[in-house]
């Protein structure tokens, strides 16, 4: 059975979510066959049942799971035969210090940068949904918080040194190969680079290479989807 | 045999050394006996053959290693039938990068609000060395450097957060036991409680919590070290 994937969309079939690229870079790395069903953030009451409020979930011929870190664990226990994302103790820790650095110190400061850039890509009837919420979110109107926002690129370079000094050691976060803390340092890349211009990691920069190079997993997955090309 | 540890020592007995303090956990973590031989920073040079230029370095039966992380994999190696501390890949990168962030996000500010405090509490022979060579480092004259410190409070607790948000879901960034990147993220707060009256962290964050468990680990070990109460 191939896996049933609910994917955010915007304008022009744009996949801008991160929390969804780190399902379908999952699924990829397990070899599972899975196609995705493009979903507006006012759709996602629809799926299933309709008790779902986030993406991704997945439809697994009939089990369905939210959230991306649940859906990780559930592949790693139902798909024990096929690469590990983060089975065992030791990868599993990693995973999760790499996801919440990712989050709370990476995507917080993108968000600033790229967040008008969603807003200008969603569909229509998205807009003000977005609009509202993540206004709520940071506690000030979203219009114009992207201004200035090459001025924060050092703090962001610096921010990203961790993971600069361990790539200075192998070519990704899991070693030789990709592990789950690849796919969950991608997703704020990979959400900046559909939606917006602005180029966030720049050529020179060994977590620019790494970001070439994740790209180009799994038949460049992430590289084909509609966005921007850096 | 015992282990030899070549250590650092300031005034009092401190042994303020965050990359020492590594290589005492890592040898505790193996339950491996050892021995420390206080080594002031202008002694380092007469370690063995005079080839040595930092500590920590292990005399382990006449095989000589230098270097925190060098040592942590030599004693998976050396006792591969020992608890091990970063064995496989997993472990490998997990510490790895909690390592990098601890190194470059963490210590680099932590330095701002101690380093006048270390000078302090260093033997006299020693001052003009750590003076010098500290200023250079960080490219003006630490004297003052520390001035203003509790306004760089906030910044470090929202550097923290990473670790926050593992420990909200098991008690030691190992998970349920703790592995050699609790003992990376511990060096800098034991090199500010060692020297320093001013706590980098307080009861009520869970990454104070978590540090008093890593104090208590075999033993009280690192809370025997001569310091403050924080």
């Amino acid at each position: 059975m191939t896996i049933l994937l609910y994917d955010l969309v915007g304008q022009d079939d744009r996949r801008f979510s991160s929390n969804c690229w780190r399902t379908k870079m999952a699924l990829a790395h397990k070899g599972l066959s899975f196609s995705t069903i493009p979903t507006k953030f006012t759709e996602i009451r629809n799926i299933g049942d309709g008790s779902f409020t986030t993406v991704p979930v997945i439809d697994d011929d009939g089990t369905w799971i939210c959230d991306s870190w649940t859906i990780a664990n559930y592949l790693d226990e139902r798909y024990s035969d096929r690469s590990p994302l983060l089975a065992g103790s030791d990868g599993y820790q990693h995973a999760l210090f790499v996801q919440e650095w990712a989050v709370s110190r990476i995507s917080t400061l993108v968000f600033t940068m790229i967040v008008e850039d969603i807003y200008a890509q969603l569909t229509p009837e998205d807009k003000e949904y977005f609009h509202m919420t993540r206004s709520k979110r940071v506690g000030r109107n979203i219009d114009g918080i992207q201004e200035g926002r090459e001025h924060r690129l050092l703090d962001l370079y610096e921010r990203l040194e961790p993971m600069r000094k361990v790539l200075a050691e192998s070519p990704f976060l899991g070693g030789d190969y990709p592990s789950y803390s690849d796919y969950v340092a991608l997703s704020p890349f990979i959400w900046a680079r559909t939606v917006s211009a602005f180029a966030i990691i720049k050529s020179g920069d060994p977590v620019y290479d790494w970001f070439q190079r994740v790209l180009d997993l799994y038949d460049g997955l992430a590289r084909a989807n509609p966005g921007y090309d850096w």
